[in-house]
């Protein structure tokens, strides 16, 4: 393709890393052959050290929404009552996938660029005990703010015993999300954000408490049955076609993760973070997240100023500083804007996008102070 | 990866052309920007050509049995009667996703090796006028056999007026299929088959008569929802992230399909195949298609002759000869092995496989003649 360097600084896709590139051009292989089987299982066991689960996980052939979808399918029966407190489009998005199949959503709407209360949560199980899952955004990519999952599972697995199944696309493998500690028992993720290839791939942890709610559930399921992926597994094989050049991309770059270690990488993703928080402060701009310590370690929102021209910002940004924001999503829409800074990325990178929104600011009717 | 150089002979994935493979490690782009609406309206006309249609064709971040669920999810409600001719494995799949999703599948078994019979599926239709839909597998990749489409349609379509659904995953491509001329309603294909890329990514064609069935259609549907992929095409993007990876591939994969021309892709198919049945029945193998008419243009499945040991045939070629072969799948295991010649193929590579065979052969007990 012939396209322009750009400083790809979405939420996911992300650059991907060259030595990753590479992998992903070997010569396919029989997804029913040795070869494969070797790679399944060793990426496998890997995958259970970002997840920090000594239980399944499973890889599909579907971006993140798939794996959710695979998540509520598998654990769930039309008319159950399902929780969902929500903070942004992504909440909103996971909620929309179980009424699809016919959960009963109780919608808790908190105001985007807020972290969800645990105590609302609380109150909510209280209120109606018939709920039987809460479904958590552990990352909201639209609002940039991290939830308080440790303690939200306190609650629902702590106080209330109840099914917790996360969306933890923009969060595992860059954000500490320690998948049994915290008693999840569904996580889904993606292969294009923490991981460093290109999407295509997801993966998600099944619990032994979600094995057992998957014998009774009875929303129907063929594609996304994580009983068939399981099985197949043990023969070191998926059920359909996987995407193979994806898995010699996805092992590549977790050799990189377990060398650099997750300690190491959940830190890179710290100070990024507060790197590009405190340069978008210095330019005189606002961050959306109304506490910083929710805000996001992968993804931060800005607030458009007055009287400037957001969707133009994020379009000179593009054209001519070749850095690619992604704008507000949903109700959001013109208000913010957002820069990734997950998976790979350097201080650099954001260097280059502070200096470039520096330029192009004063372009749109930004005057700072 | 570190695999030695192998003759993949799977009937997908098949190998990828080298600057198939440079275009699928072009930088990352925002599938939200305006470098991938470019990129998939483009892909997506050059698609409706392959298909030979004139309606839409959508692209789904998923291999081919996700594009046959959502076949079946965007056309039918739970308890509709299905009718399913089968023989072979696939066959059996497509009405398995139907019955996952509370279709009432009537399977039409017919004997694995031989052509789906157009008169037997007018009878059943004649017998039971409740019947909403047929599925018919174009091309059954675990038998070898090409059905005849045309006719059966003539039969579904022109005399019944019923509901068409295919799965097209190992011919489309590569054997003629007029997908309106032929009238089907809903056609699915996949990427690591006639298309020289790898798996994952899967391609649905939707004629109006689906539209208008989809309307009263209720099986749940989320992530493989056809009416949230076409309303975002309109947008040059897609509901969920799509495998942008892949897309870049398919982009330089298509251009060299146009430029070669469709019917020589099509004459190019049917040398290979005539040529690998001719060199396998020198060897003093046998087809185990009975009715060489209808053998198959992207696989050929062979039958294991009387005390030679299948498995370890195919094992030697594997090992020794880097010849990579699928056996038999379900009842066929240890009956027949298949030859993949669909997609990236010369004849140089089907003669590399016809020599090994002459040598391994003796290996395993054969005797010719």
């Amino acid at each position: 393709m012939n396209f322009p360097r750009q400083n790809l600084r979405t939420p996911g896709p992300t650059p991907i890393p060259d030595d990753v590139v590479a992998a992903m051009g070997s010569p396919m292989i029989d997804h029913r052959g040795p070869e494969f089987r070797d790679l399944i299982l060793r990426v496998t066991q890997q995958l259970k050290q970002v997840f920090m689960t000594r239980h399944d996980v499973l890889i599909l052939t579907a971006s993140g929404t798939g794996a959710l979808e695979a998540a509520i399918v598998n654990s769930l029966s039309p008319g159950d009552k399902v929780l969902m407190p929500t903070a942004g489009a992504f909440g909103d998005r996971f909620g929309d996938a179980a009424e699809a199949y016919g959960a009963q959503v109780q919608r808790l709407n908190i105001e985007w660029g807020q972290a969800i209360d645990p105590g609302l949560v609380r109150r909510a199980l209280r209120q109606d005990p018939e709920i039987k899952a809460v479904l958590v955004t552990h990352n909201e990519t639209s609002t940039g703010i991290t939830h308080d999952l440790e303690s939200i599972s306190q609650v629902v697995k702590g106080e209330f015993g109840k099914l917790l199944l996360v969306d933890a696309v923009s969060s595992l493998g860059c954000i500490p999300l320690p998948v049994d500690g915290w008693s999840c028992d569904l996580v889904g993720t993606a292969s294009q954000k923490g991981f460093m290839i290109p999407p295509g791939l997801s993966f998600i942890s099944v619990s032994p408490a979600a094995w057992e709610a998957r014998k009774s559930a009875t929303m129907p399921r063929f594609y996304f049955d994580l009983a068939a992926a399981r099985q197949y597994l043990e023969l070191g094989q998926t059920p359909w076609t996987p995407n193979v050049a994806a898995f010699f991309g996805l092992s590549a770059a977790l050799d990189k993760l377990m060398e650099q270690g997750m300690e190491s990488v959940f830190d890179h993703h710290a100070q990024i973070a507060e790197f590009t928080r405190n340069g978008v402060r210095e330019l005189g701009l606002e961050l959306f997240a109304q506490d910083e310590k929710r805000a996001s370690n992968t993804v931060t929102a800005v607030k458009i100023p007055q009287g400037v021209d957001g969707p133009r910002l994020v379009r000179i940004m593009h054209d001519d500083e070749h850095v690619v924001l992604a704008g507000g999503q949903g109700k959001l829409s013109g208000k913010i804007f957002r820069i990734g800074h997950l998976g790979y990325v350097s201080q650099e990178d954001i260097e280059e996008v502070l200096e470039a929104l520096q330029r192009v600011l004063p372009q749109v009717g930004f005057r700072h102070g």
